[in-house]
């Protein structure tokens, strides 16, 4: 990148201009245009393409183009200590990471910017609930029973392994050895590689044996899939009777909040709710650094709507973004993604509606905002057999690393499953309502109850029996009807909670009624970030080394995300710099600018490198001539270029450029000095890797 | 308050001119200075005190002169969502507590004060680590087995009790009903209180058995207090063999994470690390509210010392800061508290170091720039029995609530015992080192082991020993000579990491040699946030009721951290009046000023009143002259008074009030035509505490 801020800017506006034109030569194409017609919009289409490609090379021009070099990555990110093994001089424990000082600071900006773009921008409400949970919400939440995945253990060792992956492992491994397989072969296999994770557990030991999958450790045999609930589990309490566990997302903490976010809400429906917390997971075999740990921070989002009226009154400002969408038949058919705007997305029926397809194009934006690589970006969606039943849609936003295409963020219609099961348990009504412009009529349920024949039947738990048969009244509908159905039926009796409640005690009838006030259970669309993973992509995808010297490595930050956004040098660490590089530090820490001065005896050049590995954008050199001059070099982290800047105009220069109000090419290159451009080799080359 | 900003700087100037012309005459007194010189200095003194007091009156204008309505607060507090039992429709667990939207958001600008105050300024390097911990760690620092309670149970029905508050409570109700006891007395059982936490079970039981103290909830007998350790443990990993525990506090992630870190920080000392994260522990009778709770969020730092050298380069910045200070002697004795500056209760030995006078006085400007009331505030200092064995010096700064004086952020001098311990048993060396202008000649430790006798002896140890027999020599000093004269004595063996180590396989002898690099094990200074408690704190110091109107209540924040910081009101829900509240709320969100727009159908008055509940600083209302001349009417929360500002001079003048470069009273009230002043009634007055 020659610049930092403002050809960013440039590579995305051509490439909306290039899926634009795209979309207009495949109308064309579709209508059957003529040739003197589609002809010139091909051709204006190929100019675009190429005009793009050149920009982005050109904006890539400080980068090497050998492929991502992991060794050279790992290396830097352990230096850099953006993450390192948790409890590393005690052995450490699988699964669990430290943030050091730089990402830290980077993850404070990506949830800053997280705040403005969703909770700040779309008036959500936001809360902090517990990690520690009790039994019974994780019971009626269903992950107790079902929060688990397959595992399989070594039949010698015992030695656990998560047998999903072990699977996928296996595929890779087998293609890899076997190169000549056909390609219909090779797409078979890949199509049982995506499904891995929705195998159950009698398919799953059948291709293990049929592969022939032993532990890739000891060679052993492995036993018969079984399930395992991730889940910590823990004692609330001083009499160690109260089971608790710490949460394993942080949605539940939202649902059981549901009657008092509405109300906080004045009773207005839909809003969302935004909860940014940790999330625990005692995964069975932790791997992959960042991307499967067992304590991860999460940004969770639940949207509730009515279902009946799912359309999103902001929908059309963002109905024009492209996304790359993986829909379910193409995964397990061609295995190729689609380009498309959500507009269009949502109109062909391929996003179930526009409140959650609304969410994607969001989320697509976020992932922009804080320079994620567009083009390792991708909506998976859920498979029928990976979806819940209840789900209406679900699509991951996928992130490729070189770990492959990972999950990042789930975006997910979940009907109204989670409500209700809250609201069966806790027998508290989580309903909304929204008021007709007149009353109108409507057949509804009237329930007649025989209490005394009920308190008679039941005694202590006639109370129960009683809510129960409320609740179910006003729920109406299809369960109604299944009930009533059973009382008239041969049996002449129906279970209700626990209860057998039998002809005569009870009965239904639909009568005519005006109403005005219409009783809904909302549905829940719930955008679910994983924050870990999406600063670890961040991090991949902003990795380069430099083209002149591939010992130099930088983190590209955009400034806004950017850990600290200034550093300060004096030339020498001598008493006469001192007093500019304290003021300096001074007026950029008043101005809220995070900076940090390095006044090592080591050359300029090679603190610039240093600060290039953490991603810093800007450095701000003292020297002699600040000395007589009052003004100091700016330089820029990706062009290399700079400019020399009279210290009265240096904060407020700093600060547009890191808010984004100012661009490095216009306000900083076009209207100081500049010293060196940027295409004159840099000195300060010995830094590298091997400093320290 | 007249004004939310403005005033309190007024207030504040001369709450510091009072003490330091207080200082003045004390020091007259003290030099015994004739009448003629004295008097007018105490007539200067009583002046500014009367000024002092006026002016603390007239910014306290509009509030009730009441005492504290803790029934009022605790319904605000409810109804406005800041503070929820969690799962509360699944019947909440004790201790668990959710945070709704406003205090979600007023916690988040809290804990950006922080960052600013104590990260950015400070250039602390902060981290972030997990809260699942393996238990080597806690073993390591002591708490598996000393981080306790002591707890009595009901004998018949099992009930538990934190033994210390049991006493506390005990001593309350009886001086309560015991009023005619002697001054002399009283004193007595207050002492007693005081220490209730740190006496030993068999104190604490003869305690119980002379005051008579039985359950309180049933009466009956309780058992022999015992120690109950307050972690929650759990296991990781799929297997189940490995305990762990979540951490009681966040400090271990840093310490282990020392030599790291210091790396990081190019081997430069002294540093601090920070750490802002969840802390768990098992409350035994969770109450209270917020401020004893099972799940909490700390922020603490680690700054880490030369012992030899614990002066802070910016304690001179500071010196001047007035604090009230409680020391141990004064507990013990008088009861009574001292003003002082830390500059002087450094000097006098009272706090024991420059660093750690430094954070207190560093804790105590955030806690009046987060707005709380400096009056209500007091560091008490540790007794020496509640003080660990190692600790130089702890001081709690306390903050004063209706349940009294709380600890909410502990000062401790932990010396250099957690290093100590980590290195021990993780054998790796966690020392700092600094470098002499001029090698100088030291005598230093030098050994000489016999290895093939070591590696004959201990086979497979022989690695373990020789590298404890190096570790011993490093460190040097006292340990060394102990285990010489162990090995020199009638035993001639002496035990080196579990292994009997014998006269003539190791002998040590000390040799002059020139030495540039010092090396030492750094001291740690903590000063550690209870984030919940200051949280907690805050709302009640910020609680006021109004003086025209005792339904009406406000939250005081300032701006800075106020949850929401203007709300904008449409006169009626018409659509004329759509466009301009869409724009000021799409210039505020764009100018990054949370806000929130109120449309419901309710009086203006009744608006401002809820905004008010929720600590909301300015109001912008659109009303019909809004539609022809384009300005709106702004009012500010505590003096209700307004004025009319253009719609394109709104976001500079908010932006500056919320930021604190603009003061209501110059850049509002002297600069826009003043609607109201404050001083007439205001409507609304319906709203109260009793709406919806």
């Amino acid at each position: 990148m020659t610049d930092s801020t403002a050809p960013v800017v440039d590579v995305d506006a051509l490439a909306a201009a290039v899926t634009k034109q795209g979309g207009v030569v495949k109308m064309l194409k579709k209508d059957g245009a003529k040739a003197e017609v589609l002809e010139p919009e091909v051709a204006k289409l190929l100019a675009l393409r190429a005009e793009f490609d050149a920009a982005r090379k050109a904006a890539d021009g400080n980068k090497t183009d050998k492929p991502f070099n992991r060794a050279a990555f790992d290396d830097l990110v352990k230096r850099k200590m953006f993450v390192v093994s948790a409890f590393e001089i005690h052995g450490g424990v699988g699964g669990l990471f430290d943030l050091g000082p730089a990402s830290c600071a980077l993850k404070a900006n990506i949830l800053d910017v997280w705040r403005q773009h969703f909770i700040l921008e779309e008036n959500m409400l936001e809360m902090e609930c517990t990690c520690l949970t009790p039994e019974v919400v994780l019971k009626t939440s269903g992950h107790v029973e079902k929060f688990t995945d397959l595992m399989v253990k070594d039949e010698s060792t015992g030695d656990c392994h998560r047998a999903d992956k072990l699977l996928e492992d296996f595929i890779d491994s087998f293609l890899e050895s076997n190169p000549t397989l056909s390609r219909e072969e090779q797409d078979e296999y890949r199509r049982v590689q995506r499904q891995a994770d929705a195998y159950t557990p009698e398919e799953l030991h059948k291709l293990f044996q049929k592969y022939g999958i032993v532990s890739p450790t000891t060679g052993n045999a492995l036993t018969f899939p079984f399930a395992f609930n991730l889940m910590f589990k823990t004692s609330i309490g001083p009499e160690g009777v109260a089971a608790g566990y710490l949460r394993p997302e942080t949605a539940q903490g939202l649902f059981v909040n549901f009657r008092r976010l509405l109300e906080y809400n004045s009773g207005r429906m839909p809003f969302a709710a935004a909860q940014i917390g940790l999330g625990f997971r005692n995964e069975i075999s932790p791997r992959a650094g960042l991307l499967r740990v067992r304590e991860f921070c999460m940004a969770e989002i639940e949207h509730f709507v009515n279902p009946q009226d799912k359309k999103h009154p902001k929908f059309a400002s963002l109905a024009g973004q492209s996304l790359v969408l993986f829909p379910n038949d193409e995964q397990l058919g061609s295995g190729k993604t689609r380009v498309m705007t959500i507009g269009e997305a949502v109109r062909e029926g391929i996003v179930n509606n526009e409140t959650l397809g609304f969410f994607m194009a969001k989320t697509w934006r976020f992932m922009e905002k804080i320079g994620m690589d567009a083009a390792r970006l991708r909506f998976r969606q859920h498979l029928k057999t990976e979806m819940a039943h209840y789900a209406a849609d679900c699509w991951d936003l996928e992130i490729k690393s070189s770990y492959g295409w990972v999950e990042c963020v789930g975006h997910a219609d979940r009907a109204c499953y989670d409500l209700m099961v809250h609201s069966k348990k806790s027998k508290v009504p989580l309903i909304a309502s929204y008021t007709l412009p007149e009353p109108r009529e409507e057949e509804v349920w009237v329930m007649k109850a025989d209490k005394a024949v009920i308190g008679k039947t039941f005694k202590q738990e006639q109370k129960k029996v009683m809510a129960a048969l409320e609740a179910l009244t006003e729920e109406g509908g299809e369960r109604v009807e299944a009930v009533l159905a059973e009382l008239e039926g041969p049996e002449g009796a129906a279970e209700v909670e626990g209860c057998r409640v039998t002809r005569g005690m009870v009965t239904w009838s639909k009568v005519k009624r005006m109403v005005q006030e219409v009783k809904y259970m909302p549905s829940v669309i719930e955008p679910s970030f994983g924050i870990g993973r999406v600063l670890y992509s961040l991090l991949e995808h902003s990795f380069y080394q430099r083209k002149t010297d591939e010992n130099r490595c930088v983190m590209a930050f955009l400034p806004r995300v950017a850990p600290i956004k200034v550093g300060v040098y004096p030339l020498l660490n001598k008493p006469e710099f001192a007093p500019f590089t304290e003021s300096i530090v001074g007026k950029l820490t008043d101005a809220g600018i995070s900076n940090r001065a390095d006044a090592t005896g080591v050359s300029v050049g090679r603190r610039y490198s240093r600060a290039d590995e953490i991603g810093c954008p800007f450095g701000v050199t003292v020297d002699y001539e600040t000395l007589a001059a009052q003004d100091v070099t700016v330089r820029e982290r990706d062009s290399t270029a700079q400019i020399r800047v009279p210290i009265e105009r240096l904060v407020p220069l700093l600060k547009g450029l890191v808010d984004g109000s100012k661009t490095w090419e216009k306000d900083a290159m076009g209207s100081f000095p500049v010293v060196r451009t940027g295409e004159e080799e840099e000195e300060g080359g010995e830094e590298g890797g091997g400093e320290r």
